[in-house]
């Protein structure tokens, strides 16, 4: 059997999922269990119950859609992503790996193929931070490596829990029932655009990913002392803002002085209070990112973060408190999925790297609990999280070759 | 005639002024036509009419109260200020200067005095910048300071016009209505927080002062490069935010170098697009505000600025663009009125300093109008748009037994 792609059907499904966004195209902006991540979810299920997919909901809103194998008590081969997407962001980020999963699944039936493992697509709620500031909220809770009880604080920023917001989502029941049961998937691979820019460089189709790199995110909340911007004299000050900057700059030189490539560091936010021209910042919050795929470099920079916290405070006459929100180990891919990637690859004739992923996935946490890789393809000079991301159709249709390859490797 | 201050009505009247708020107390957020504005606005309209007031309000929302002299065809006396907070500041500034004005008049009227020209107590609309980004909007209109036509492009953080807004809460007609006729005012004093510290320290109950300093406000916005933070490299990089900070730290070390203990420099905000906290800022915004007696070293720190913006773009693949909003003249206090301010503090033989004021105020605007001064009042520590604001209801009471006798030696 060969799989035949509809490179069409999947394109102008991925422009259909665009326009469900709070930003005007071509950004996107589908923050979880908003009116338009709602409005995904339930074009999305009609798109499965068409191709004939059962569809299973969790407390959290993962979505799993299966194919079911010739013999379904086996553990099943996973795929999927997420289509959740950051303010103001691209199109192709997490949602190639569900789209492209369906399609790569379609293909499979098309071709006459018949899986005895079931074959399930998993769209996972919240891979991105946005709402309630942790990554990979639904893979965390199904991969165990967030308890249900942990979760108890997450609000969003109008201080909304989640068991509020999910439940108004109409996902009910206990988080306990969100964890899968040993032995549930026997592999997972996840399609995903690189998000950075090597394959594009090298003009190389395909990257089989070997690991996934460590991130940590954190908030550091700064308080210092307000008052009157015209009559607070400078050697009276204790401005948080400036201390705020101080501390974002000493972040970046500590990335920048790693002497590694792979070490990253953003401040991605920075909410000032009280937020007016003419007031002193009285408390500022600062939404940090340090990643690297050495977890003991990032802890360095964690290190210089805090030493540079200390050194500010101590200068400026303010206070600074770092809140760590995650703090994960780096994932390392399995054999078994890479071995079928490459099966494919080989089949098709198509070049891939073997790359390591800088970003983080989904798949950091499904890895806890089976054989995990993840295929990506290029995207036009690394763009991500920015409305300029872009996948040409070609990159995305060899993508989902490789990966309905792949899924029948391991479904057999 | 000795006017008698009801200091025990003035203090209450200072309290339910300050539950007005979309703060909770002790902190005050009273935005302009915001709800709590206009309950502020319809509660005062009461206290004016309680006191045989004439009101009239005019396109913008100043509010003008009158108390009709012998001979109303004379230039007026006027006294105001504003009641408009910024977010979570205090209930002092801008309150003192309308209520104490209020009670000024009231002590006056039951004292027996007479005036022969009206004395006429205005409350300015925004004062403060929070909502269209320009301070003393009001002020600026009635002494023509600000033509109409320049406020076509005001509009609020959600877009909506000063025009909209404004008629919608209910203030109609032509712009071109507000600016006051030449000789409406023969005089004009404001009463007001000192909002600075040196009073306190000198144990010293009022201010006279000489000369409003000259303030600048401006925007300046940073163009960078978005992405996605863990998979652009540190070296690739354009992170708006991060020379953002760098452009704010130059601006607080500009003001600290002239040499001036009077140079104040601040940026009060900053708003980070897409503010994601796994994407590189790549827009920011920055409101700054810049301040001196002497405007040449206030123009010296906004090149030291420009200079900044100019080499933080270079060396990091930015732009930076600075919005001028407003870069006005200091004020110079009229020797009228400050006679009238120094003969009642001897007539109560109260100690007083001639000062300069650091914050600017309508009376900056309205000075270019009538001969104006201010009366300024200690406040605990200097605080100031913050929730820790205070003045003591003896120091109120004195300020504003000194404002009566002022206005009724203007008015005779």
């Amino acid at each position: 059997m060969t799989p035949n792609i509809d490179t069409a059907r999947l394109t102008h499904e991925l422009e259909t999922l665009a326009a469900f966004s709070d930003a005007p195209s071509p950004a996107v902006t589908r923050i979880v269990f908003s009116e338009q991540d709602m409005r995904a979810r339930g074009w999305l299920k009609q798109l499965y119950a068409a191709a004939g997919l059962h569809v299973r909901e969790d407390a959290v809103g993962n979505t799993f859609a299966r194919w079911q194998g010739t013999d379904p008590e086996l553990p099943a081969v996973g795929t999927g992503s997420h289509t959740d997407a950051i303010p103001h962001s691209g199109r192709y980020d997490g949602t190639v790996g569900v789209l492209g999963g369906l399609e790569a699944i379609r293909s499979l039936q098309q071709s006459g193929f018949v899986p005895r493992r079931s074959i399930e697509l998993l769209m996972s709620t919240s891979e991105e931070p946005t709402r309630f500031g942790i990554g990979c909220l639904g893979s965390r809770l199904l991969s165990g490596t967030l308890t249900p009880s942990a979760t108890a604080g997450f609000s969003d920023s109008e201080g909304r829990t989640l068991d509020e917001v999910r439940t108004s989502a109409g996902f009910h029941g206990s988080l306990d029932s969100i964890r899968l049961k040993p032995g549930y998937y026997s592999a997972f691979v996840e399609l995903h655009i690189e998000q950075g820019p090597l394959l594009e460089r090298r003009n190389v189709p395909l990257g089989i990913v070997t690991a996934i790199a460590s991130p940590a995110s954190l908030n550091v909340t700064i308080q210092g002392e307000g008052g009157h911007a015209g009559a607070v004299l400078m050697p009276d000050r204790h401005d948080a803002f400036l201390a705020a900057a101080e501390i974002a700059l000493a972040l970046e030189a500590a990335a920048r002085s790693t002497g590694a490539i792979d070490s990253v560091a953003t401040t991605g936010f920075c909410e000032v209070f009280p937020g007016a021209v003419n007031s002193v910042p009285s408390r500022v919050r600062l939404g940090m990112d340090i990643r690297d795929i050495d977890p003991d470099r990032r802890d360095g920079m964690l290190t210089s973060l805090e030493d540079a916290c200390r050194d500010v405070s101590a200068r400026r006459g303010v206070t600074a408190r770092i809140d760590m929100i995650n703090q994960d180990a780096p994932a390392t891919c399995a054999p078994l999925v890479i071995d079928g990637l490459v099966a494919a690859c080989e089949k098709h004739g198509l070049a891939f790297d073997r790359m390591v992923s800088r970003a983080y996935h989904d798949s950091s946490f499904v890895s806890r609990i089976c054989p995990t890789s993840m295929l990506f393809i290029p995207c036009r000079a690394g763009y991500s999280h920015r409305p300029e991301e872009y996948s040409s159709p070609e990159a995305i249709s060899q993508g989902t070759l490789i990966l309905a390859e792949t899924l029948a490797n391991l479904a057999r």
